[in-house]
């Protein structure tokens, strides 16, 4: 990931392209399994204009939507530009008019009260409606078969936040979504927001608390109790954005913070507990059991993002940058409000991590993401010298017997984030296929690799005659989850 | 041409993509003339599927439209395959059931009877409405918005002609359409029709004529009085196609025949002159002037197409496929079947050459084309040694005083066909703006190069991040003549 935010993406492999392109029949090596029928759908970004300020951050690029459509034993594929209030703007205007990254004090004034969001984090399938998410904004709907944009969505009015989150979860036994918006109320708000929305989409259930302070919260964690709200040394507040700052600031100083509660609470019991400097990004799967809760996170030792400034103006620490698999597990019966930390597995990973999510909340022992395989060789005159090991392998960590096996997918191939698709007709954990793009930096193209979960033997591989968008999150699913076969029909 | 023809349309620059785009703002350099509001469209194709047969014709490529929109100052590009039934029935077998080239007998038995032309040779704009057109099927009709294909075109049943030319020529003075088929009346016909088509679309007048021999008659020209049609040497007959053989056979002992006829007779005034081997493809121009017919037209000496084989089993000799700047006069007083010829520069060119289409079947002195200039840079380290000289410049011919200028595109380029705007305002023979798509082989990227058609410097140059399908030939539309406004604001 880091090779993603630092300086790459204005030039080379992620250098910005503004096209929007469809493929009928995705030219393929190996084979497709025929048993997948579904969507790989991908959500990232690029500055479709330059950002006004240099120093903006990457994740402030314009949301992007691609989808690579299985049947058949055929991939077909689909990438176009989310249609923000933001986007529109600016392509009328010819230039990017929206200044630092979710500091509305920066953008121009011909664009004062329009909605900044770039809609560049994750795709969101519930209720058969696809969606693009950013956590400072409405999930925005998008047509699954066209990908054409229809708009920002409330569920009827039932949610109330100003924001929704990049990564909400679902209890695999009900079907019911879990998410929250941070910032609920405004810029810089410490109001947040959960809700309960059940399977057919409407809003079930909702719990509003406050926050010790403001901070990303990026993703949470789901159990069949509680929820847990990591967030950690990132601060905002008026007068920082006032001063025309970007919307985070790195503050070590402050206490890392999760936040324990039940999920069908009225935020009441909600308990802090503290602990020393880690970046939380994003969660594999929590579990509690009595007062025992349990967290699986592929969290960082610090600041990840090198364009959010560390507050005391020191420099970056790429070597604080590191992300491991570990468990934290939580004492709800104690008085103690810290937490204890194992890392699991002393290989540094990528923290984009994914679980057989027919298993969130519930009892769990694998886990995929991607890696930086040293071990594995790179060929530097053909890809090009990036000065750091490309993230060039799939890690699957077997929590139970402590065991991790990996893919390697080429030796001029940068991965992007890990995915995974259930064999149809298993129920077995982990039984199916990991999918995701790797841009092969030699041939200036992206290619999808279709990879056994069990095994981590190469299935087939999809080929892009182009470099595609980049992704942050992708998820797949099943045809029928969408009602594809229906809309496709129709279309 | 040659270096498109030979080896390199399945790998390389012009390696098949599958892919159709859409750039609504591209990226631009230098300025984008505000004058500039039209379209300029290009047709080519690539296999979407690789060929049947490896000895294949490139022509066979499956046809491909592209759009470059110029408004304001900016450029929005636009690319799609055309939906032919080939394209249908192969995208739907997932695999190329077509034979070789123009020979229904090498066809797939599930493809029989389906009409396989692949109209990936020119666009065409006559009466407000865009097609696609090949030699060997009637226009296929386009919508100029969205690009997607609606269908065969016939002008209401009045066109009789079973195919459409791909070089149909107008009256400036009438905005009447002259064109022709061949092959009329079926596969090999010696049969064929030419027509004048009104203004608004409406067949007005039919000549229908006999051939000597069955050949390409890829193009003609049309005079105030006279229609001039050219063939040499390719030969097809049914017995040929039986034997399982590619539809043209170069035979060097048959004459190379010029027929020139009244173009508001009936035919029977058709009179066929007779010369010694050359290649006929494209024409420039033609005047009728008393007894006097004149024929500008950059003409190759010998079989251009080393997929055509020769039928004497001769090697394809290169030496013989080049063009030049020709001037073949015709005195019609006369009872003598010879022409002379005479070459006006002695530059080889590339034939795919325009003039102020202002001025067609009128007195014209200015003439453009590509050409490769081997007194300028190439960059072989960046852009790879293709083994010939690349076709790197655009010339401009000034007959009346002799004069060849030039414009060069860059030490890594490869320039597609040039194609000529006037400028908005002004009715002066050439004054305007010469536009075309340069590969550069280095950054494996297409490029929209605008010149000033009178001084050859550049004013702008558009960059698609990516290597477009390769071109047969494009045109300039004015906004107007496509009803564009309205139909854009429609969509």
């Amino acid at each position: 990931m880091v090779q993603i935010f630092e300086e790459t993406l204005d030039q080379g492999f992620f250098a910005p392209q503004r096209f929007e392109g469809e493929i009928a029949d995705c030219e393929v090596a190996g084979s497709i399994p025929s048993d997948m029928d579904g969507v790989f759908i991908r959500v990232g970004g690029e500055f479709y204009y330059p950002p006004k300020f240099p120093n903006d951050a990457p994740l402030h690029s314009d949301g992007y939507i691609s989808k690579f459509r299985f049947k058949d034993g055929r991939v077909s594929y689909q990438g176009k530009f989310v249609r923000t209030p933001r986007y529109q703007s600016n392509l009328a205007a010819g230039r990017n008019q929206f200044g630092l990254y979710r500091n509305p004090f920066t953008d121009d004034d011909a664009v004062k009260g329009v909605n900044g969001t770039v809609s560049n984090t994750a795709p969101m399938v519930h209720a058969g409606r696809l969606f693009t998410l950013k956590e400072d904004a409405l999930p925005i709907e998008i047509d699954p078969v066209t990908l054409d944009t229809i708009g920002f969505h409330d569920f009827d009015g039932g949610w109330k936040s100003e924001t929704f989150t990049a990564h909400p979860k679902w209890d695999p036994l009900t079907g019911d979504m879990y998410a929250f918006g941070y910032e609920a109320t405004g810029l810089a708000s410490d109001d947040v927001f959960f809700y309960r929305v059940d399977k057919h989409g409407n809003v079930a259930h909702e719990i509003r608390i406050k926050v010790p302070y403001v901070s990303v919260i990026h993703d949470f964690a789901l159990t069949q109790e509680h929820v847990i709200i990591p967030f950690a040394c990132y601060y905002t507040d008026m007068e920082q954005l006032r001063a025309g700052k970007i919307h985070w600031q790195w503050d070590r100083t402050l206490p890392s913070m999760i936040g324990i509660m039940r999920r069908d609470g009225d935020g009441s019991d909600l308990r802090w507990f503290r602990g020393p400097e880690r970046c939380f990004m994003h969660v594999f799967n929590a579990q509690s059991v009595g007062n025992t809760v349990t967290l699986l996170a592929p969290f960082y030792n610090g600041n990840f993002f090198p364009f959010f400034p560390n507050i005391d103006g020191s420099p970056w620490d790429p070597s604080r940058a590191q992300g491991f698999v570990r468990k934290y597990t939580f004492d709800l019966g104690s008085r103690d409000d810290s937490w204890t930390e194992e890392t699991l597995f002393d290989t540094p990973i990528v923290d984009l991590g994914k679980i057989d999510h027919r298993f969130m909340t519930l009892p769990q022992r694998i886990a995929f993401t991607t890696f930086a395989d040293q071990t594995k060789p790179f060929d530097r005159e053909r890809a090009g010298d990036t000065g750091r090991a490309p993230v060039n392998s799939y890690a699957r960590f077997d929590l139970a017997e402590g065991k991790m096996t990996s893919f390697f997918a080429g030796d001029t191939h940068s991965l992007q984030e890990v995915s995974f698709v259930p064999r149809r007709g298993s129920s077995e954990e982990g039984d199916g296929y990991l999918i995701g793009t790797a841009s092969d930096l030699a041939e200036m193209r992206t290619e999808l690799v279709i990879v056994d979960a069990q095994g981590l033997e190469e299935i087939g591989r999809v080929y892009l005659p182009f470099r595609s968008s980049t992704q942050v999150h992708g998820y797949w699913w099943d045809a029928e989850e969408l009602g594809l076969a229906e809309k496709e029909a129709q279309a």
